[in-house]
C-alpha cells in the first residue's frame, strides 16, 4: 500500500487522483491533503479519503473546514507552514504536488527535503527553480516522477533506453483551440472561448496557456530540467488529436512515443503506481477509430509566447521565473478580462526585457525576481489599460 | 568490437547489414558470410569484408567462388552442412539469421546450438518452429533479437516495461501496393505490380507475402514466439504511411510506438549494436513533413491470407509451418505466373485444410509437414491450371 500527500487537491489534477485512489484502495491511502480556496470540496475529501492531516491557506479558511468535518480524526494546518508542513507529512511515501503556479513551490521542495518521491503535476516549480529543485532532489537521492502527459509520455518512452543514446525531446502540442486563427482573428478571442479546450479538461490557468502555447513553453523548460536535455534539443510539434503525447528520437534515428487518450488519469495512476501500472475503466486507444493523425511544425508568429519560453530557456538563470511569474499576472488580467488575449506575449515580453541576468539563482534570487516580474507585469497591465 | 556471421549475405537484408559494418568499420568485424545463388555478389563481398568462412549452396558453386576470389584467405564450404558450420563458426558473437523462407529454420538453429546471439531477419523460421527454437534458444540462454522492423519496434517498446503489464501487441501494416483494389481488381492483378511496394525496397517473395498481407499473418506468429504473447493478443493496424513501424499496448490503457524513416538498416543496426545504438548518415523522421499518419482495421475478406495466418496460429502445432510452406510454393507459382494473385490464399487453405493436427511437433514433424505441404501446394497449383 502506498501513502499518499496530495497537494493541491481540490484542483483537477487534485481530483483526478482521488479518483485512482478511490477505484484502488488497497493500493493507495491519503495521509495528507492541501487546498487553497475550495473549502467545501477539501470538506468532502477529508470525509471521503480520512487523511491524517489537512491543511489549508488561511487560518479563516481552517476555521470553516473545522466546522464543515465536525469532530473527523484529521488534523487541520493552514497558512505557507501548514501546507509545507502537510509536504513534509512523515507518513507519506510519494506527494502529489499539484498547486497551481509558482505557490506550488516551497512546498514541494519541502517534500523533497522530506526525501519524499514527488509526483509532479504543475511545471512552475522546475520553471521556475529548475537547477535548485532538481539539485536538491539529486542530493536527497529523490526521484521526481512527471504527471503532466507530455512528461510521462518522455520519461515512458526513456525508461529502457540509455540517456547517452538519446538526441532529442519532441513535445506534442495540440495548437489550443485556436490554432487555425489568423492573427485579426486572434485579436477578437474571448475569455469564453479561450476557457474551450478543443481536447484536455483542465483547470482555467493552464487551459489559457494552452490556447497561447505558453503551456508548451512552460513544458519545454520543465522538460529541460526533468531529463537534463539542453533546450536546444527540445522541438515541439504541433498535433491537433493530442493522441501522441510526445516523442523522443534516439541517435539512430529511432523514434519512440507514447499515445493513449486525453484523460490526465492514466499518466496520474502511472507516477502513483511507478514502476507498476494499474488498470481502470477508461476506453482504450483505438487507432483505426481514430483514423486519422496530424502533425505540423508550430507557428511563433502567431503564438509568440512558445518563443518567449524558448528564449527563456536558453538565457536561463532566473529568467524562466520571471516570465513565468509575468504570465500569471498577464493570465490573471485575461481571465478578468482587462486585456486581450493577444497582449499576452506583450507584458510578457515587456517584463522579460527588464529582467537581470543572475546566474546560478538562489531560492532567494527566484522568488525575489519572481515579485519584481509580478509588480512589473501589474504595472505593464495599467499602463496598457490606460494607453 | 562484434564478430558478425551474416546467413544470407546476398539478399537485401544481408546487403543492408554489410553496409552498417562497412560504415562502422571499427564497431564490426564479419567472420562469416553465406549465399545461395549470387555467387558473383558473395565473391565481391568476401573481397572487400575478407570473412574467415563463406558458405553456399552446391559443390559447383563453391568452385565458381573459388575461382572468383582467387587466392583469398577465406575458407570456402558448401551444401547444408557447410551453411551450417558456418553459422556455428566459432569466432563469432552475433549471427545475423537473413535465409529467406524455411531454409533458414537448420542453420539458425546451429548457431543457437553454437550459443550465438541471433539477430532474426527472416520470419519463417519461428513461424514454422517458434517452439522448438525458442525452447533451444531459452536453454541455450540465447537472444534472440528482431530485425524486421515490426518486431524491433516492439521490442524497442517493451525494453524498460515489465512484462506482466502488457496488454497487447499491435503490428501495423502498410496494406500493401494493393490496398484499395475491389475483388474485381485484385483479379487481375500482375506480377510486376506486386513487386511495387509503396513504401519498403525488400526481396521479391516478402513483397509479394506484403501485397496478400500473409506477410502480416507470418509476422503475427513470429511476435506470438518472440515476445511470448498469445495469438489472441496480438492485433494488425494498417497504415499505409509505415511510420509507425509497430505498438504495444500497456495495461493502464498507454500505448508505446517507435517511429522511423522505411529504412530496413536502423533495424538491422540496431540488433547487431544492441544493447548500443549508432548513428547514420540516414535522414531523420520529420513527421511535420509527413504531415498526415492514417489507420484503419485490416480488410479480412480481400485479405484472407491475413485470416489464414490468424487461424494457423491459434491451431498451433505444425499448421503454422505447412501454412509457411504452402505460401512459399504458392508465391514462386504466382512469380512464374502459373496462378494470379487472388489464387494465393485459396491454395494455401486447402493445404491447411488436409493438415493433421501435431501437437508439439518435433523438428522432424515440422520438416515432414512442411515437406508435405510443399507437395500438396504443388499438386494444388496444378489441378488449378488443369481446372
Amino acid at each position: 500500500m502506498k501513502k499518499i500527500t496530495i497537494l493541491g487537491a481540490t484542483g483537477s489534477i487534485g481530483i483526478g487522483a482521488l479518483d485512482v485512489v478511490a477505484k484502488n484502495p488497497k493500493k493507495f491511502k491519503v495521509v495528507a491533503l492541501t487546498a487553497g480556496g475550495n473549502i467545501k470540496e477539501l470538506a468532502r475529501q477529508i470525509a471521503l479519503f480520512k487523511p491524517s492531516v489537512a491543511a489549508c491557506a488561511t487560518k479563516q479558511a481552517a476555521g470553516e473546514l473545522k466546522r464543515l468535518t465536525g469532530n473527523s480524526r484529521t488534523r487541520i494546518l493552514y497558512g505557507a507552514s501548514g501546507i509545507e508542513e502537510a509536504a513534509a507529512s512523515p507518513r507519506a511515501d510519494i506527494v502529489l504536488s499539484a498547486i497551481s503556479g509558482a505557490a506550488g513551490l516551497k512546498p514541494t521542495l519541502a517534500a523533497i527535503e522530506a526525501g519524499k518521491t514527488i509526483a509532479l503535476a504543475h511545471k512552475e516549480t522546475l520553471v521556475a527553480a529548475g537547477q535548485i529543485v532538481t539539485r536538491r532532489a539529486k542530493k536527497k537521492k529523490v526521484m521526481i516522477l512527471p504527471v503532466d502527459s507530455e512528461h510521462s509520455a518522455i520519461f515512458q518512452c526513456l525508461s529502457g533506453q540509455k540517456k547517452n543514446l538519446l538526441k532529442r525531446l519532441i513535445l506534442t502540442a495540440s495548437g489550443g483551440p485556436f490554432y487555425n486563427l489568423t492573427q485579426a482573428g486572434l485579436k477578437k478571442v474571448t475569455v469564453a472561448q479561450a476557457l474551450r479546450h478543443p481536447r484536455w479538461k483542465m483547470g482555467k490557468k493552464i487551459t489559457v496557456d494552452s490556447a497561447s502555447l505558453m503551456n508548451k513553453g512552460l513544458e519545454v523548460i520543465e522538460a529541460r530540467w526533468l531529463f537534463d536535455v539542453d533546450i536546444s534539443r527540445i522541438d515541439v510539434l504541433i498535433h491537433p488529436q493530442s493522441v501522441v503525447h510526445s516523442l523522443v528520437e534516439m541517435i539512430d534515428g529511432s523514434v519512440l512515443a507514447q499515445l493513449g487518450i486525453a484523460d490526465m488519469r492514466i499518466a496520474i495512476a502511472y507516477a502513483l503506481a511507478y514502476p507498476q501500472r494499474i488498470q481502470n475503466d477508461l476506453p482504450a486507444l483505438d487507432l483505426s477509430k481514430e483514423g486519422r493523425l496530424d502533425f505540423y511544425p508550430p507557428d511563433l508568429r502567431r503564438f509568440p509566447c512558445l518563443e518567449l519560453a524558448f528564449e527563456a530557456g536558453r538565457r536561463g538563470g532566473a529568467v524562466p521565473a520571471v516570465m513565468n511569474a509575468a504570465n500569471e499576472i498577464a493570465v490573471g488580467a485575461f481571465l478578468e478580462e482587462k486585456i486581450r488575449f493577444v497582449d499576452l506575449p506583450d507584458i510578457i515580453a515587456r517584463v522579460m526585457s527588464r529582467c537581470p541576468a543572475v546566474k546560478n539563482p538562489s531560492l532567494a534570487d527566484v522568488l525575489a525576481a519572481d515579485g519584481e516580474a509580478r509588480r512589473q507585469a501589474n504595472q505593464a497591465i495599467e499602463q496598457m489599460k490606460r494607453g
